[in-house]
């Protein structure tokens, strides 16, 4: 089995509404940004995975998503697989 | 002034408490995921800014992660800059 790192970026389907996002995107200006548009907020998990591949790593990762990290109802997810290296046994 | 997607990714830094992460670590087992370890929870903000080059936005966002975005003393961020296609003007 190998180690690979997996990143999962969840983000809110287009449509559902981003109250976080809204609010940072009402504040900057305030601050002195007005140039910046278009905030979406998200979550980001990083997990370590034991796998014989990195396809079927993703293929794990991605069975989490819908299973637990992520509600498809309303959210999107997106899995990028890194092997660590000197992991292999 | 050319258009620029930024992606930020927030973590908490060594040795902050990440409950979120633990849940998640505790749940998988118990849904049949023995082979996963080192979950961590964080944020995930993508913006779209403005700026003269991809030097400057880069500035300006981690500006923004310290005065808004992220609470630097419990948290650490990454910021990722990508030119949007067809934006200069």
């Amino acid at each position: 089995m190998t180690k690979f790192a997996a990143r999962v970026e969840i983000t809110h389907l287009d449509g559902i509404a981003d109250p976080q996002g809204a609010t940072i995107e009402r504040a900057l200006p305030v601050l002195g940004y007005a140039n910046v548009s278009q905030v979406h907020v998200g979550k980001s998990i990083r997990l370590v995975i034991d796998a014989t591949d990195a396809g079927a790593a993703r293929v794990e990762v991605l069975e989490m998503c819908d299973r637990l990290l992520a509600n498809p109802v309303i959210e999107a997810y997106e899995v990028e697989i890194t092997e660590l290296s000197g992991s292999s046994a």
